[in-house]
């Protein structure tokens, strides 16, 4: 199974004063991959909201720095998610540096589908969870 | 009439890869202070949603930026407010460095009072009004 | 002339409480583009800090917020420059969704090329200057 | 032991369109509580960086989610810190809301000494030691 792959460019905006990519840069990253990975699955996270009255929210995250991404870097995030049979979505992500091949950062976050009204956890809807797997 | 002050520390998250505060760190912390401002008169952005229905946008903001501020800065921001007739406040708000004085940058900022379902103008309610005078 | 295109797509970092692009957000789109305007020339802002000793820095921001841009919107920025003989770069940008072509902000810009070392203002070199015009 | 204690705001800035902190934030403030407590203790970052040569850099961090904060919550952070004999500090840090008492997030952070040059771990100077542990 092939991870699905986002590129990011990395702007002023992402870095800090110690020349390198702030450390949630990676984070925010990683969380545009996965709303990629839903969109190319036709789902978007304001229509989830929206129709489905549901929307992602993170529980748990742990990452690895491993190497720091600078100012112009083009970075890729590759990430594989696993669909659990209830509310959660469990996703492992990488970043690398496309310049050189070097892994950056790594991470493993679990993600639960929440009702957008009550912020409670939801099943996640099975035509949704279909589309995911 | 003395302006509304508001301290404001630099941290890593507020710098970018040229050592200095990222240009919209300024902007950022001018809000900070422009909610202080309104809290400081008794009112809260997140009680004018539920309460009143109500929220404060901006609608135009010019900014000169004059000298850089640097990690660990403290920093201050002077604002004052003029409120209109109708739905708008008029801010001009000044951030200096509290270590040496120094001016860093300056910006007149129009807020509107908006209606926080439809994000249409609102006439700003006569109570709330008499209170940012 | 035609002025410089670039894309961006808003993700729930762009957003606020308010459910709409936070207001600094439209200020850091129109940053990527004037890098990606800068990049269409040959020239990239870490490049030029390294071999130049020199980076451009915001001194001066004028914006008027339109219409409020929403999570998962994609939004073009559309840039035009006007190179100073001296130090500065002016720009005009205007970001409008892509979806319904209603324009959503517009703003003028003057960028001042700087010495990396000192941040004082440094005549942009002539070979830049011809890349740039 | 008493944990290192320090406040934060929650503005506008923080917020996402789900209504809540957006799940970076409360890394952030979790920095800006590092950094406070490296202060109680004599340092800046600043500092370190141009008389010691040396950086604090995010090597690893786990984090918990527990509830959402909101807008103009305000929160604590607190924080303890395990100074390793060699490079790293590992800091407890858990965020909860002044109003209810109730825990927000919880996490684990692994924080390495690096050369501030190389990027390259460095051992943490018995000086700066003693006066962190």
């Amino acid at each position: 199974l092939n991870p699905f792959q986002w590129s990011v460019r990395v702007y002023y905006e992402d870095t800090d004063a110690g020349g390198v990519v702030y450390h949630t840069g990676y984070i925010r990253f990683m969380e545009r991959a996965r709303t990629e990975w839903l969109r190319a699955r036709g789902y978007s996270q304001a229509q989830l909201i929206q129709n489905e009255g549901l929307l992602f929210s993170v529980v748990n995250l742990e990452i690895n720095y491993l190497k720091p991404a600078r100012l112009d870097d083009l970075l890729s995030v590759n990430s594989t998610a696993q669909v659990s049979g209830g509310a959660s979505v469990y996703f492992e992500q990488e970043i690398y540096r496309d310049a050189d091949g070097q892994p950056l950062a790594r991470a493993r976050i679990r993600v639960a589908c929440l009702d957008a009204a009550t912020l409670k956890p939801k099943r996640i809807p099975v035509t949704l969870r279909e589309a995911l797997i």
